[in-house]
């Protein structure tokens, strides 16, 4: 890209940032309206750092949508396929949020926060807006708005060591997308077993601004002998981990059946769950295609916009997102493959630019 | 900002950008999560040039949202205290778009296109969400997308020159904020006499992508003895001349009325549009506050967040924007002003970072 990006009130910077600079990031996305970080050392190094020690990632860009009212969860379960009926103060889901025609319009966690709020940690789509103008048009009592929470991951095999010297050794108790209230420095934070990682660790959702910077240096300070260090969500190893990404991998046009989102698709939510006639009918007649982990030969240019998949001169799917992994010596890749195509062992062509090379379609992901 | 931003799917090239590129543009900002051009030799050259030649504006980020079928003027009546009877395929109209609370969630542009089909040509806000959630929960017939046209700004005092070298003189008989068809290459250009200046000009709604580079090379061609140049809103000139940036200037939080749109709240929409009973109550009430144009005294430093307005030490307002104007040859800027303290001539003090400055309330704009 020519010329840098102004500074606006229009990408805001984070409770964190301060520590980001500190830490010198190379490189941001903006997602959300907000900053995200996407490299430190090089993307390569904060790979294999992810991998052997622990970072801490701002994700404030998670922003939170609160649907708070007597129809809170009446407007989340009408949104979403997925049976909330299991969602506690102590646990965490991941839903799909689908529109009326049941495509992708967000896949946030949910949080029940009180017995009457809810909160959606989202990728990058307009929940608020767009939940504003049901809640609104079906006269809802319910209040959408996106409070002052901010994420803050611990990611990393030594997460569980840093976050037990800020929140006690109780927080190693908390099982895979549990979540509970940790105190330290005089807050009750709400910490999650979570992340978009599969390396482990865990998400806080830091309550206010000024809370941001004291558990950002807290965590800095408490990690030096286990190196921690200031990292971000890494785009060789979510794919390696098979975690999508919104707005690349999956958008409106994919339903949550075509993104291997089967398993949050519950029968009966779709009797009632915007998009649920258009889910079940592609339930009962098998997906047309589907998000599939795929492996590249050869040397690719960056990956920018999607390449297509060919089996022969006929096009079969479209390569949504590839990296070189350092440490399955292959391009990892993630693709939408039509179903004729999308059998693990198939051997298919990329045409990644002027280039072609040989793609073999995977089982599953590689972490 | 520290570190650069990434390429990225999430920020989107327009049709143009291979020229702006190629014009040596200086930065950007994201706007509908796309590029607009913010800076090519500077903020004040730019300026100087605006006014006295004509340039080329890659506005492609104010996208449109199209709303078509049988039910298409119907949803646009329902979101705008505007009368719209008046819209037809001739004319563009400024609309306030309301939620319901009567608050702003934008400020576009509408077109006709066909009987059944209007296009929305949006500030930054999630116009196409908010109104696909509206419209699947009320069950309208009514389609909501955003299609490919990318809007072409020819702007400043030589711009009836520039056009009708290229759509023919007839083109220059439209009236302000009038729109027709007129050929070119074998396409027929939807072209409206608008811009976001206050020198003149006309917006072409270039419909497909492949049209845009041959469009903007040909305006470059023939405009070089009038001294053609790619140009962008100009940071200064549009406070000068009373333009209003939403997402800036005004918000979800402030009503048409308190950003002095009065006159696009028309009386006879205030018993069905969304967020008219709140409207009709401060129309009877009187707006507790306005946007208004303010003067301010000395050396300030840039302009990033609001500065408080102060009336001794109480906050009676915020600056929204402020830039030095050398034409004027003191700092212009916008404030949202409360009703005691928003009549012209009133002096205030600006508190702009640690710096203290008089301002005065003006009765009219600069242009």
């Amino acid at each position: 890209m020519h010329g840098v990006l102004d500074p606006t009130r229009r990408v805001r910077r984070t409770p964190f940032t301060p520590g980001v600079e500190a830490a010198g990031v190379k490189s941001y996305i903006v997602y959300n309206h907000m900053l995200l970080p996407t490299e430190f050392h090089s993307v390569e190094a904060d790979y294999r750092h992810l991998k052997n020690h622990v970072q801490i990632w701002d994700v404030a860009c998670e922003r939170q949508i609160r649907l708070k009212g007597p129809d809170a969860r009446k407007l989340l379960q009408m949104v979403t396929p997925r049976d909330c009926a299991r969602l506690d103060p102590t646990r965490c889901l991941y839903v799909p949020i689908c529109d009326h025609t049941g495509g992708m319009m967000n896949d946030p966690i949910a949080l029940q926060i009180a017995e009457d709020e809810f909160w959606l940690s989202i990728a990058p789509s307009p929940v608020e807006a767009w939940l504003s103008g049901i809640a609104a048009a079906l006269d809802m009592d319910v209040h959408i708005s996106e409070p002052d929470v901010s994420p803050l991951a611990i990611q990393g095999p030594k997460s569980e060591a840093l976050a037990a010297r800020i929140f006690g050794d109780a927080v190693t108790d908390l099982g895979f997308f549990r979540c509970g209230r940790f105190a330290w420095n005089g807050v009750n934070w709400l910490v999650a077993r979570s992340g978009w990682s599969g390396q482990g660790g865990f998400e806080i959702y830091v309550e206010g601004t000024a809370n941001g910077m004291p558990l950002w240096n807290a965590l800095m300070a408490a990690g030096q002998d286990l190196q921690v260090r200031a990292g971000c969500p890494n785009a060789i190893e979510r794919i390696e981990s098979g975690l999508l990404s919104y707005g690349g991998d999956m958008t409106l046009a994919d339903t949550p059946l075509q993104c291997g989102l089967g398993k949050y698709v519950s029968d009966n939510q779709l009797a009632q769950c915007w998009g649920g006639r258009a889910l079940k009918e592609e339930r009962e007649q098998g997906s047309t295609r589907m998000l599939r982990p795929v492996e590249i030969d050869g040397d690719l240019p960056g990956f920018v916009d999607p390449w297509p998949l060919m089996a022969g001169e006929t096009q079969v799917g479209e390569v949504r997102v590839s990296r070189y992994s350092p440490d399955f010596a292959t391009n990892v890749a993630i693709a939408m493959v039509d179903r004729s195509h999308w059998f693990a062992g198939t051997e298919l062509t990329v045409r990644a630019g002027s280039i072609n090379e040989r793609a073999v379609i995977r089982d599953t992901f590689w972490n």
